[in-house]
Parts: C-alpha cells; sequence; structure tokens
C-alpha cells in the first residue's frame, strides 16, 4: 500500500508537468505544479480527517513527487502525444490514489464505511482538480468524457470487499484495476454515459 | 436552525448542478460538482475553526446534497433558464450558511464577534467561489452584480442582534431574509452600486 | 517579524484589489479578494501545521488588510500600470510571507529544516495562487516569467542561515530582500531561465 502511495505520487506529479508542458515554464514552476498535484489530494484527506499531513510525517512522499516532475521534464520529448499520455496516467495516479486513501479511512474505528468511499473519491480527484485549477485548464471533473463514474465504482467495490470479504488480500489491487481499466477504455474509446444520463 | 442547514445543502447542490447544465456531463460528475458545492463552505469553516467536519458525524448533510443534486439534475428540464434560476438558489443558499455559520461561531465562547461575521461570510461566499471555480466561471464574486454586500449586512445584523438582542428569537430568520431580498433585488433590477464605490 | 507580516498582510491585501481593479466590482467586493489574498497563505500554513489559524487570535492581520485593500481601491487612479504595481507589490510581499512562514516552522522543534522551505514557498506563492484563481487570471506559476525561483532560492538560504549561523540578526531581512531583487530584476528585464530548463 505504501509503495502504491509512492508510485501514485511520482505519476500524479508527471501529469502536473505534463499538464503545462509546451507553455515556457521554467523547471522550477513546472516541478512545483507537480508537488501540488502529487501531495494536494492526500492533504487535502488528512486535513479533512484531523491527521498529521502525510508527507510532514515523511520526507519520502515528498521527494518521490520531485523525482517523478523532473523526470518528466527533462523526458517530456518522449511523450509524443503529452495531452493523451496524461490522462492514462492520471487514471493510474487516480486509481492508486482512491484505494490508499478509503484504506486509511477504513483503518481508523471512528470512521464509517460510507466516509472511506466519499474520502477515496475525494482523494483520487482532489490532485487533479488542483492542478487544472493551477494550470488554468477545464477540469477534467468538466469534461464529456466518464471521469468519476469509475473512481466512485471501484471505490465503492474497494469498501464492500474489505467490510464483506476482509481475508481477501487482493481487495486493493483489483479495485485499483477495476478504476484503471474503466476509465482506460472510456478515454480510448471516447466513451459517453447513456443519453438519459447526460445534461 | 439544523433544518436550514440542510435546506441550504440541498440548495447550493442545486446551484452545482445548474451551473453545469446544458454542458454534457453526466449525472455522477454533476452530483459530485453538486456535493463539492453543498458541503465546501461549511467544510472550510470548520478547517478553521479546527472542529470535526459536519458531514463526518452526520451523514444527514451528504444526502441532503446527493437528494438536492438529483432531482435538479433530472428536472432541469423544468428550469427554462437555468443561470437565472441558479442565481436566486445560491442567494437563498448562501443567505441560510452564512447565518448557520455565524451561529456556530457565536455559540463557542473562545471566539469573537468579529470572527462570527467573517466566518459567516466566508462560509456564505465559499461553496460557490469553489463551484464557480471547479466549473471554470467566472466566480460571483467577479461579477458586476451586488453579491458580497448583502451577505455583509445581514451577517453583521445577525452578529448585532445575538449580542445586543438576545432574547429575540426571530434574529436567524429575519437576517437570511435580508440576505436573500436585498440580493434578489441587486439581481431582478441590475442593481450597481453609487459610482464612487465602483473601479 | 510581527511587523513585516502586517507589512506583507496589507500589500498582498493591494494586490488583490489591483488585480480586479477596471472590471466594475465594488469596495465590498474588491476588499473581500484583497482579504483571501492577504490572509490566505497564512492560513493554508496553518492549516497544514495543525496551529490555530494566525488571524483567529490576533485581528491586526486582518484589520491590516481591510485597510491596505480600502486604500488601495481609493487611490487606484494613482497606480498609472495597476498590472505591472501588482507584480512588484506580489513579490514584496511574497518575500515577507514567505521568510515569516519559514520562521514559524523552524521555531517549531517537531519540524524539520526541509519542511520550512517547503511551508516558506507554500506561503509565499499561496495567497497570490487563491488571488488569480478567484480573479480568473492566469496564475503567476504559470506565467513564463520566472517566478518560484526566486522564492524557492530566498527561502532555502534563510533556512540554511539560520541553520548554519543561529547568530547572525539579519538572516531574515537579507533573505527577503534577495528575493525581492531577483524576482524584480526578472519582471524588470523580462529575465527567462536558459533555454534547457524551459519546456
Amino acid at each position: 500500500m505504501y509503495f502504491a502511495e509512492l508510485i501514485g505520487i511520482a505519476l500524479f506529479a508527471a501529469t502536473g508537468v505534463l499538464a503545462v508542458s509546451r507553455r515556457g515554464l521554467d523547471v522550477i514552476g513546472a516541478v512545483m505544479l507537480g508537488l501540488v498535484t502529487a501531495l494536494g489530494g492526500g492533504t487535502l484527506r488528512d486535513l479533512l480527517m484531523r491527521y498529521p499531513i502525510f508527507w510532514f510525517e515523511n520526507l519520502d512522499y515528498f521527494w518521490a513527487a520531485v523525482v517523478g516532475g523532473l523526470v518528466t521534464f527533462f523526458a517530456t520529448t518522449m511523450f509524443q502525444n503529452a495531452q493523451r499520455s496524461l490522462l492514462y496516467l492520471d487514471a493510474l495516479g487516480a486509481a492508486l490514489f482512491t484505494i490508499a486513501a478509503a484504506n486509511k479511512v477504513l483503518v481508523d474505528p471512528r470512521l464509517s464505511a460510507t466516509l472511506a468511499v466519499m474520502l477515496g473519491v475525494l482523494t483520487g480527484i482532489g490532485g487533479g482538480l488542483l492542478r487544472d485549477v493551477l494550470a488554468g485548464r477545464q477540469t477534467l471533473l468538466m469534461s464529456r468524457d466518464i471521469y468519476a463514474t469509475p473512481i466512485l465504482i471501484g471505490c465503492t467495490m474497494f469498501v464492500l470487499l474489505r467490510e464483506l470479504a476482509p481475508g481477501f488480500p487482493y481487495a486493493g489491487i483489483t479495485s485499483a484495476a477495476v478504476i484503471f481499466t474503466l476509465r482506460a477504455l472510456a478515454i480510448w474509446f471516447h466513451l459517453q454515459m447513456p443519453a438519459w444520463l447526460v445534461k
């Protein structure tokens, strides 16, 4: 779970840098946006749960974001289509963050399973929303693609698995895979919800 | 006061959904924006006051926002002019939130009456600002209409009434009515402040 | 240090008002944006550090922001080029806020020097980011000018001076001067980072 969070952080830092690539930003500005993207969702979760902020306790998270951002900055020429890579990386980061956050809530006996779903989803989309707002982009929540639904489905599935089958060891990885797969299919095939669910 | 907060939450969730109607969003995305709008102002207040977040303690608030958002989503065809309805609903939600927040601060003996005015106003406008930022709209604070002034007047009035006439039982409803009426008049008649107060 | 924070707050409130001048806002709306700008960065710092919010404890900060905002509102005709004045005032406010925040972290024995740099930078740019997002402007972080680098350099310098030469009494003022001077040079000469550090 710890390792998944570190990878999620590096991925989200990469999306922050990709979101502003080819806009003339210098490396310090781009990496800072990466940091805000990567650490924003979990910071919001910890503030709401009134926990110590996770990257205060362990600077590994901070350095994972710095490395993810720096590597992406100098490797952006490798990303032939930066905006499209951003969508897939965002999907993977959101999947990992959602499950890690839901897990953190479930471990706390004071908090209910419903809250675990809510905070999981909020953490999964929080960092990306912050990135889009700061970069002046339309937030992914506002896109016509299916964005929030896979996160909601996978997070609900994870919480149900942990509540109903606490012995099952692969609840986390299965649910994260469900989120990423559904979101990736939506991006790839430009899936839309049925018309009566769209306004 | 509790009931007023639930209504305010459902109304604010409705404004979140209206703000993105006709933009091709699916029901999950729209309701999530409604949730952020509805719960954002009070969450900010509780974070600043270092209180437990109100919807952690009582999931009624969460479900009120979900219901308000869902009903609005499927009834948007009823709103002939969604953007105009949004302005009035926002005015009503802001009126209820402002008074509920100011009341919460006044009840805490550690916090001063000045803070009650400040946090009341912040809570009243916080959810709407969050909605506008996430939906990529110009924030209502930036509109040329009179937006913040009625909230400031009504909130100051409420705090003064509670401090100077603690026996008066209708301080809350009167002050909320003042906020809504002033704001509704400003919308209806396109009122502007006197020229020397505008730049 | 206390006095520097008050001045930083008044300056940041002024930048909030300048950012929306000539856009038809009334005095209440403009001063509120000034307040959010001025108090936003430090509020974020205190939330993350789980300290009481600084302006709850001492309303001087609030009044400094109100005065700074009001004076700027009625004196905007003096600012021949409001957008350019905004850049320099923002640089000065960010310099003072960064150092004050880093100092607050260093005083806390639970928190590391690395965190002091991080929270210093975050506080220095937080209020301005909030202002730009609420005013619907491109955030300064996204501009092609050198914005974050001087803040990072000055803040690192301050923390190093305080750690390695704790007896040196001018660490704060020197570091703030470094931030302001580097940023002012970048604005004045339209400095850009070397091409290999820009994407």
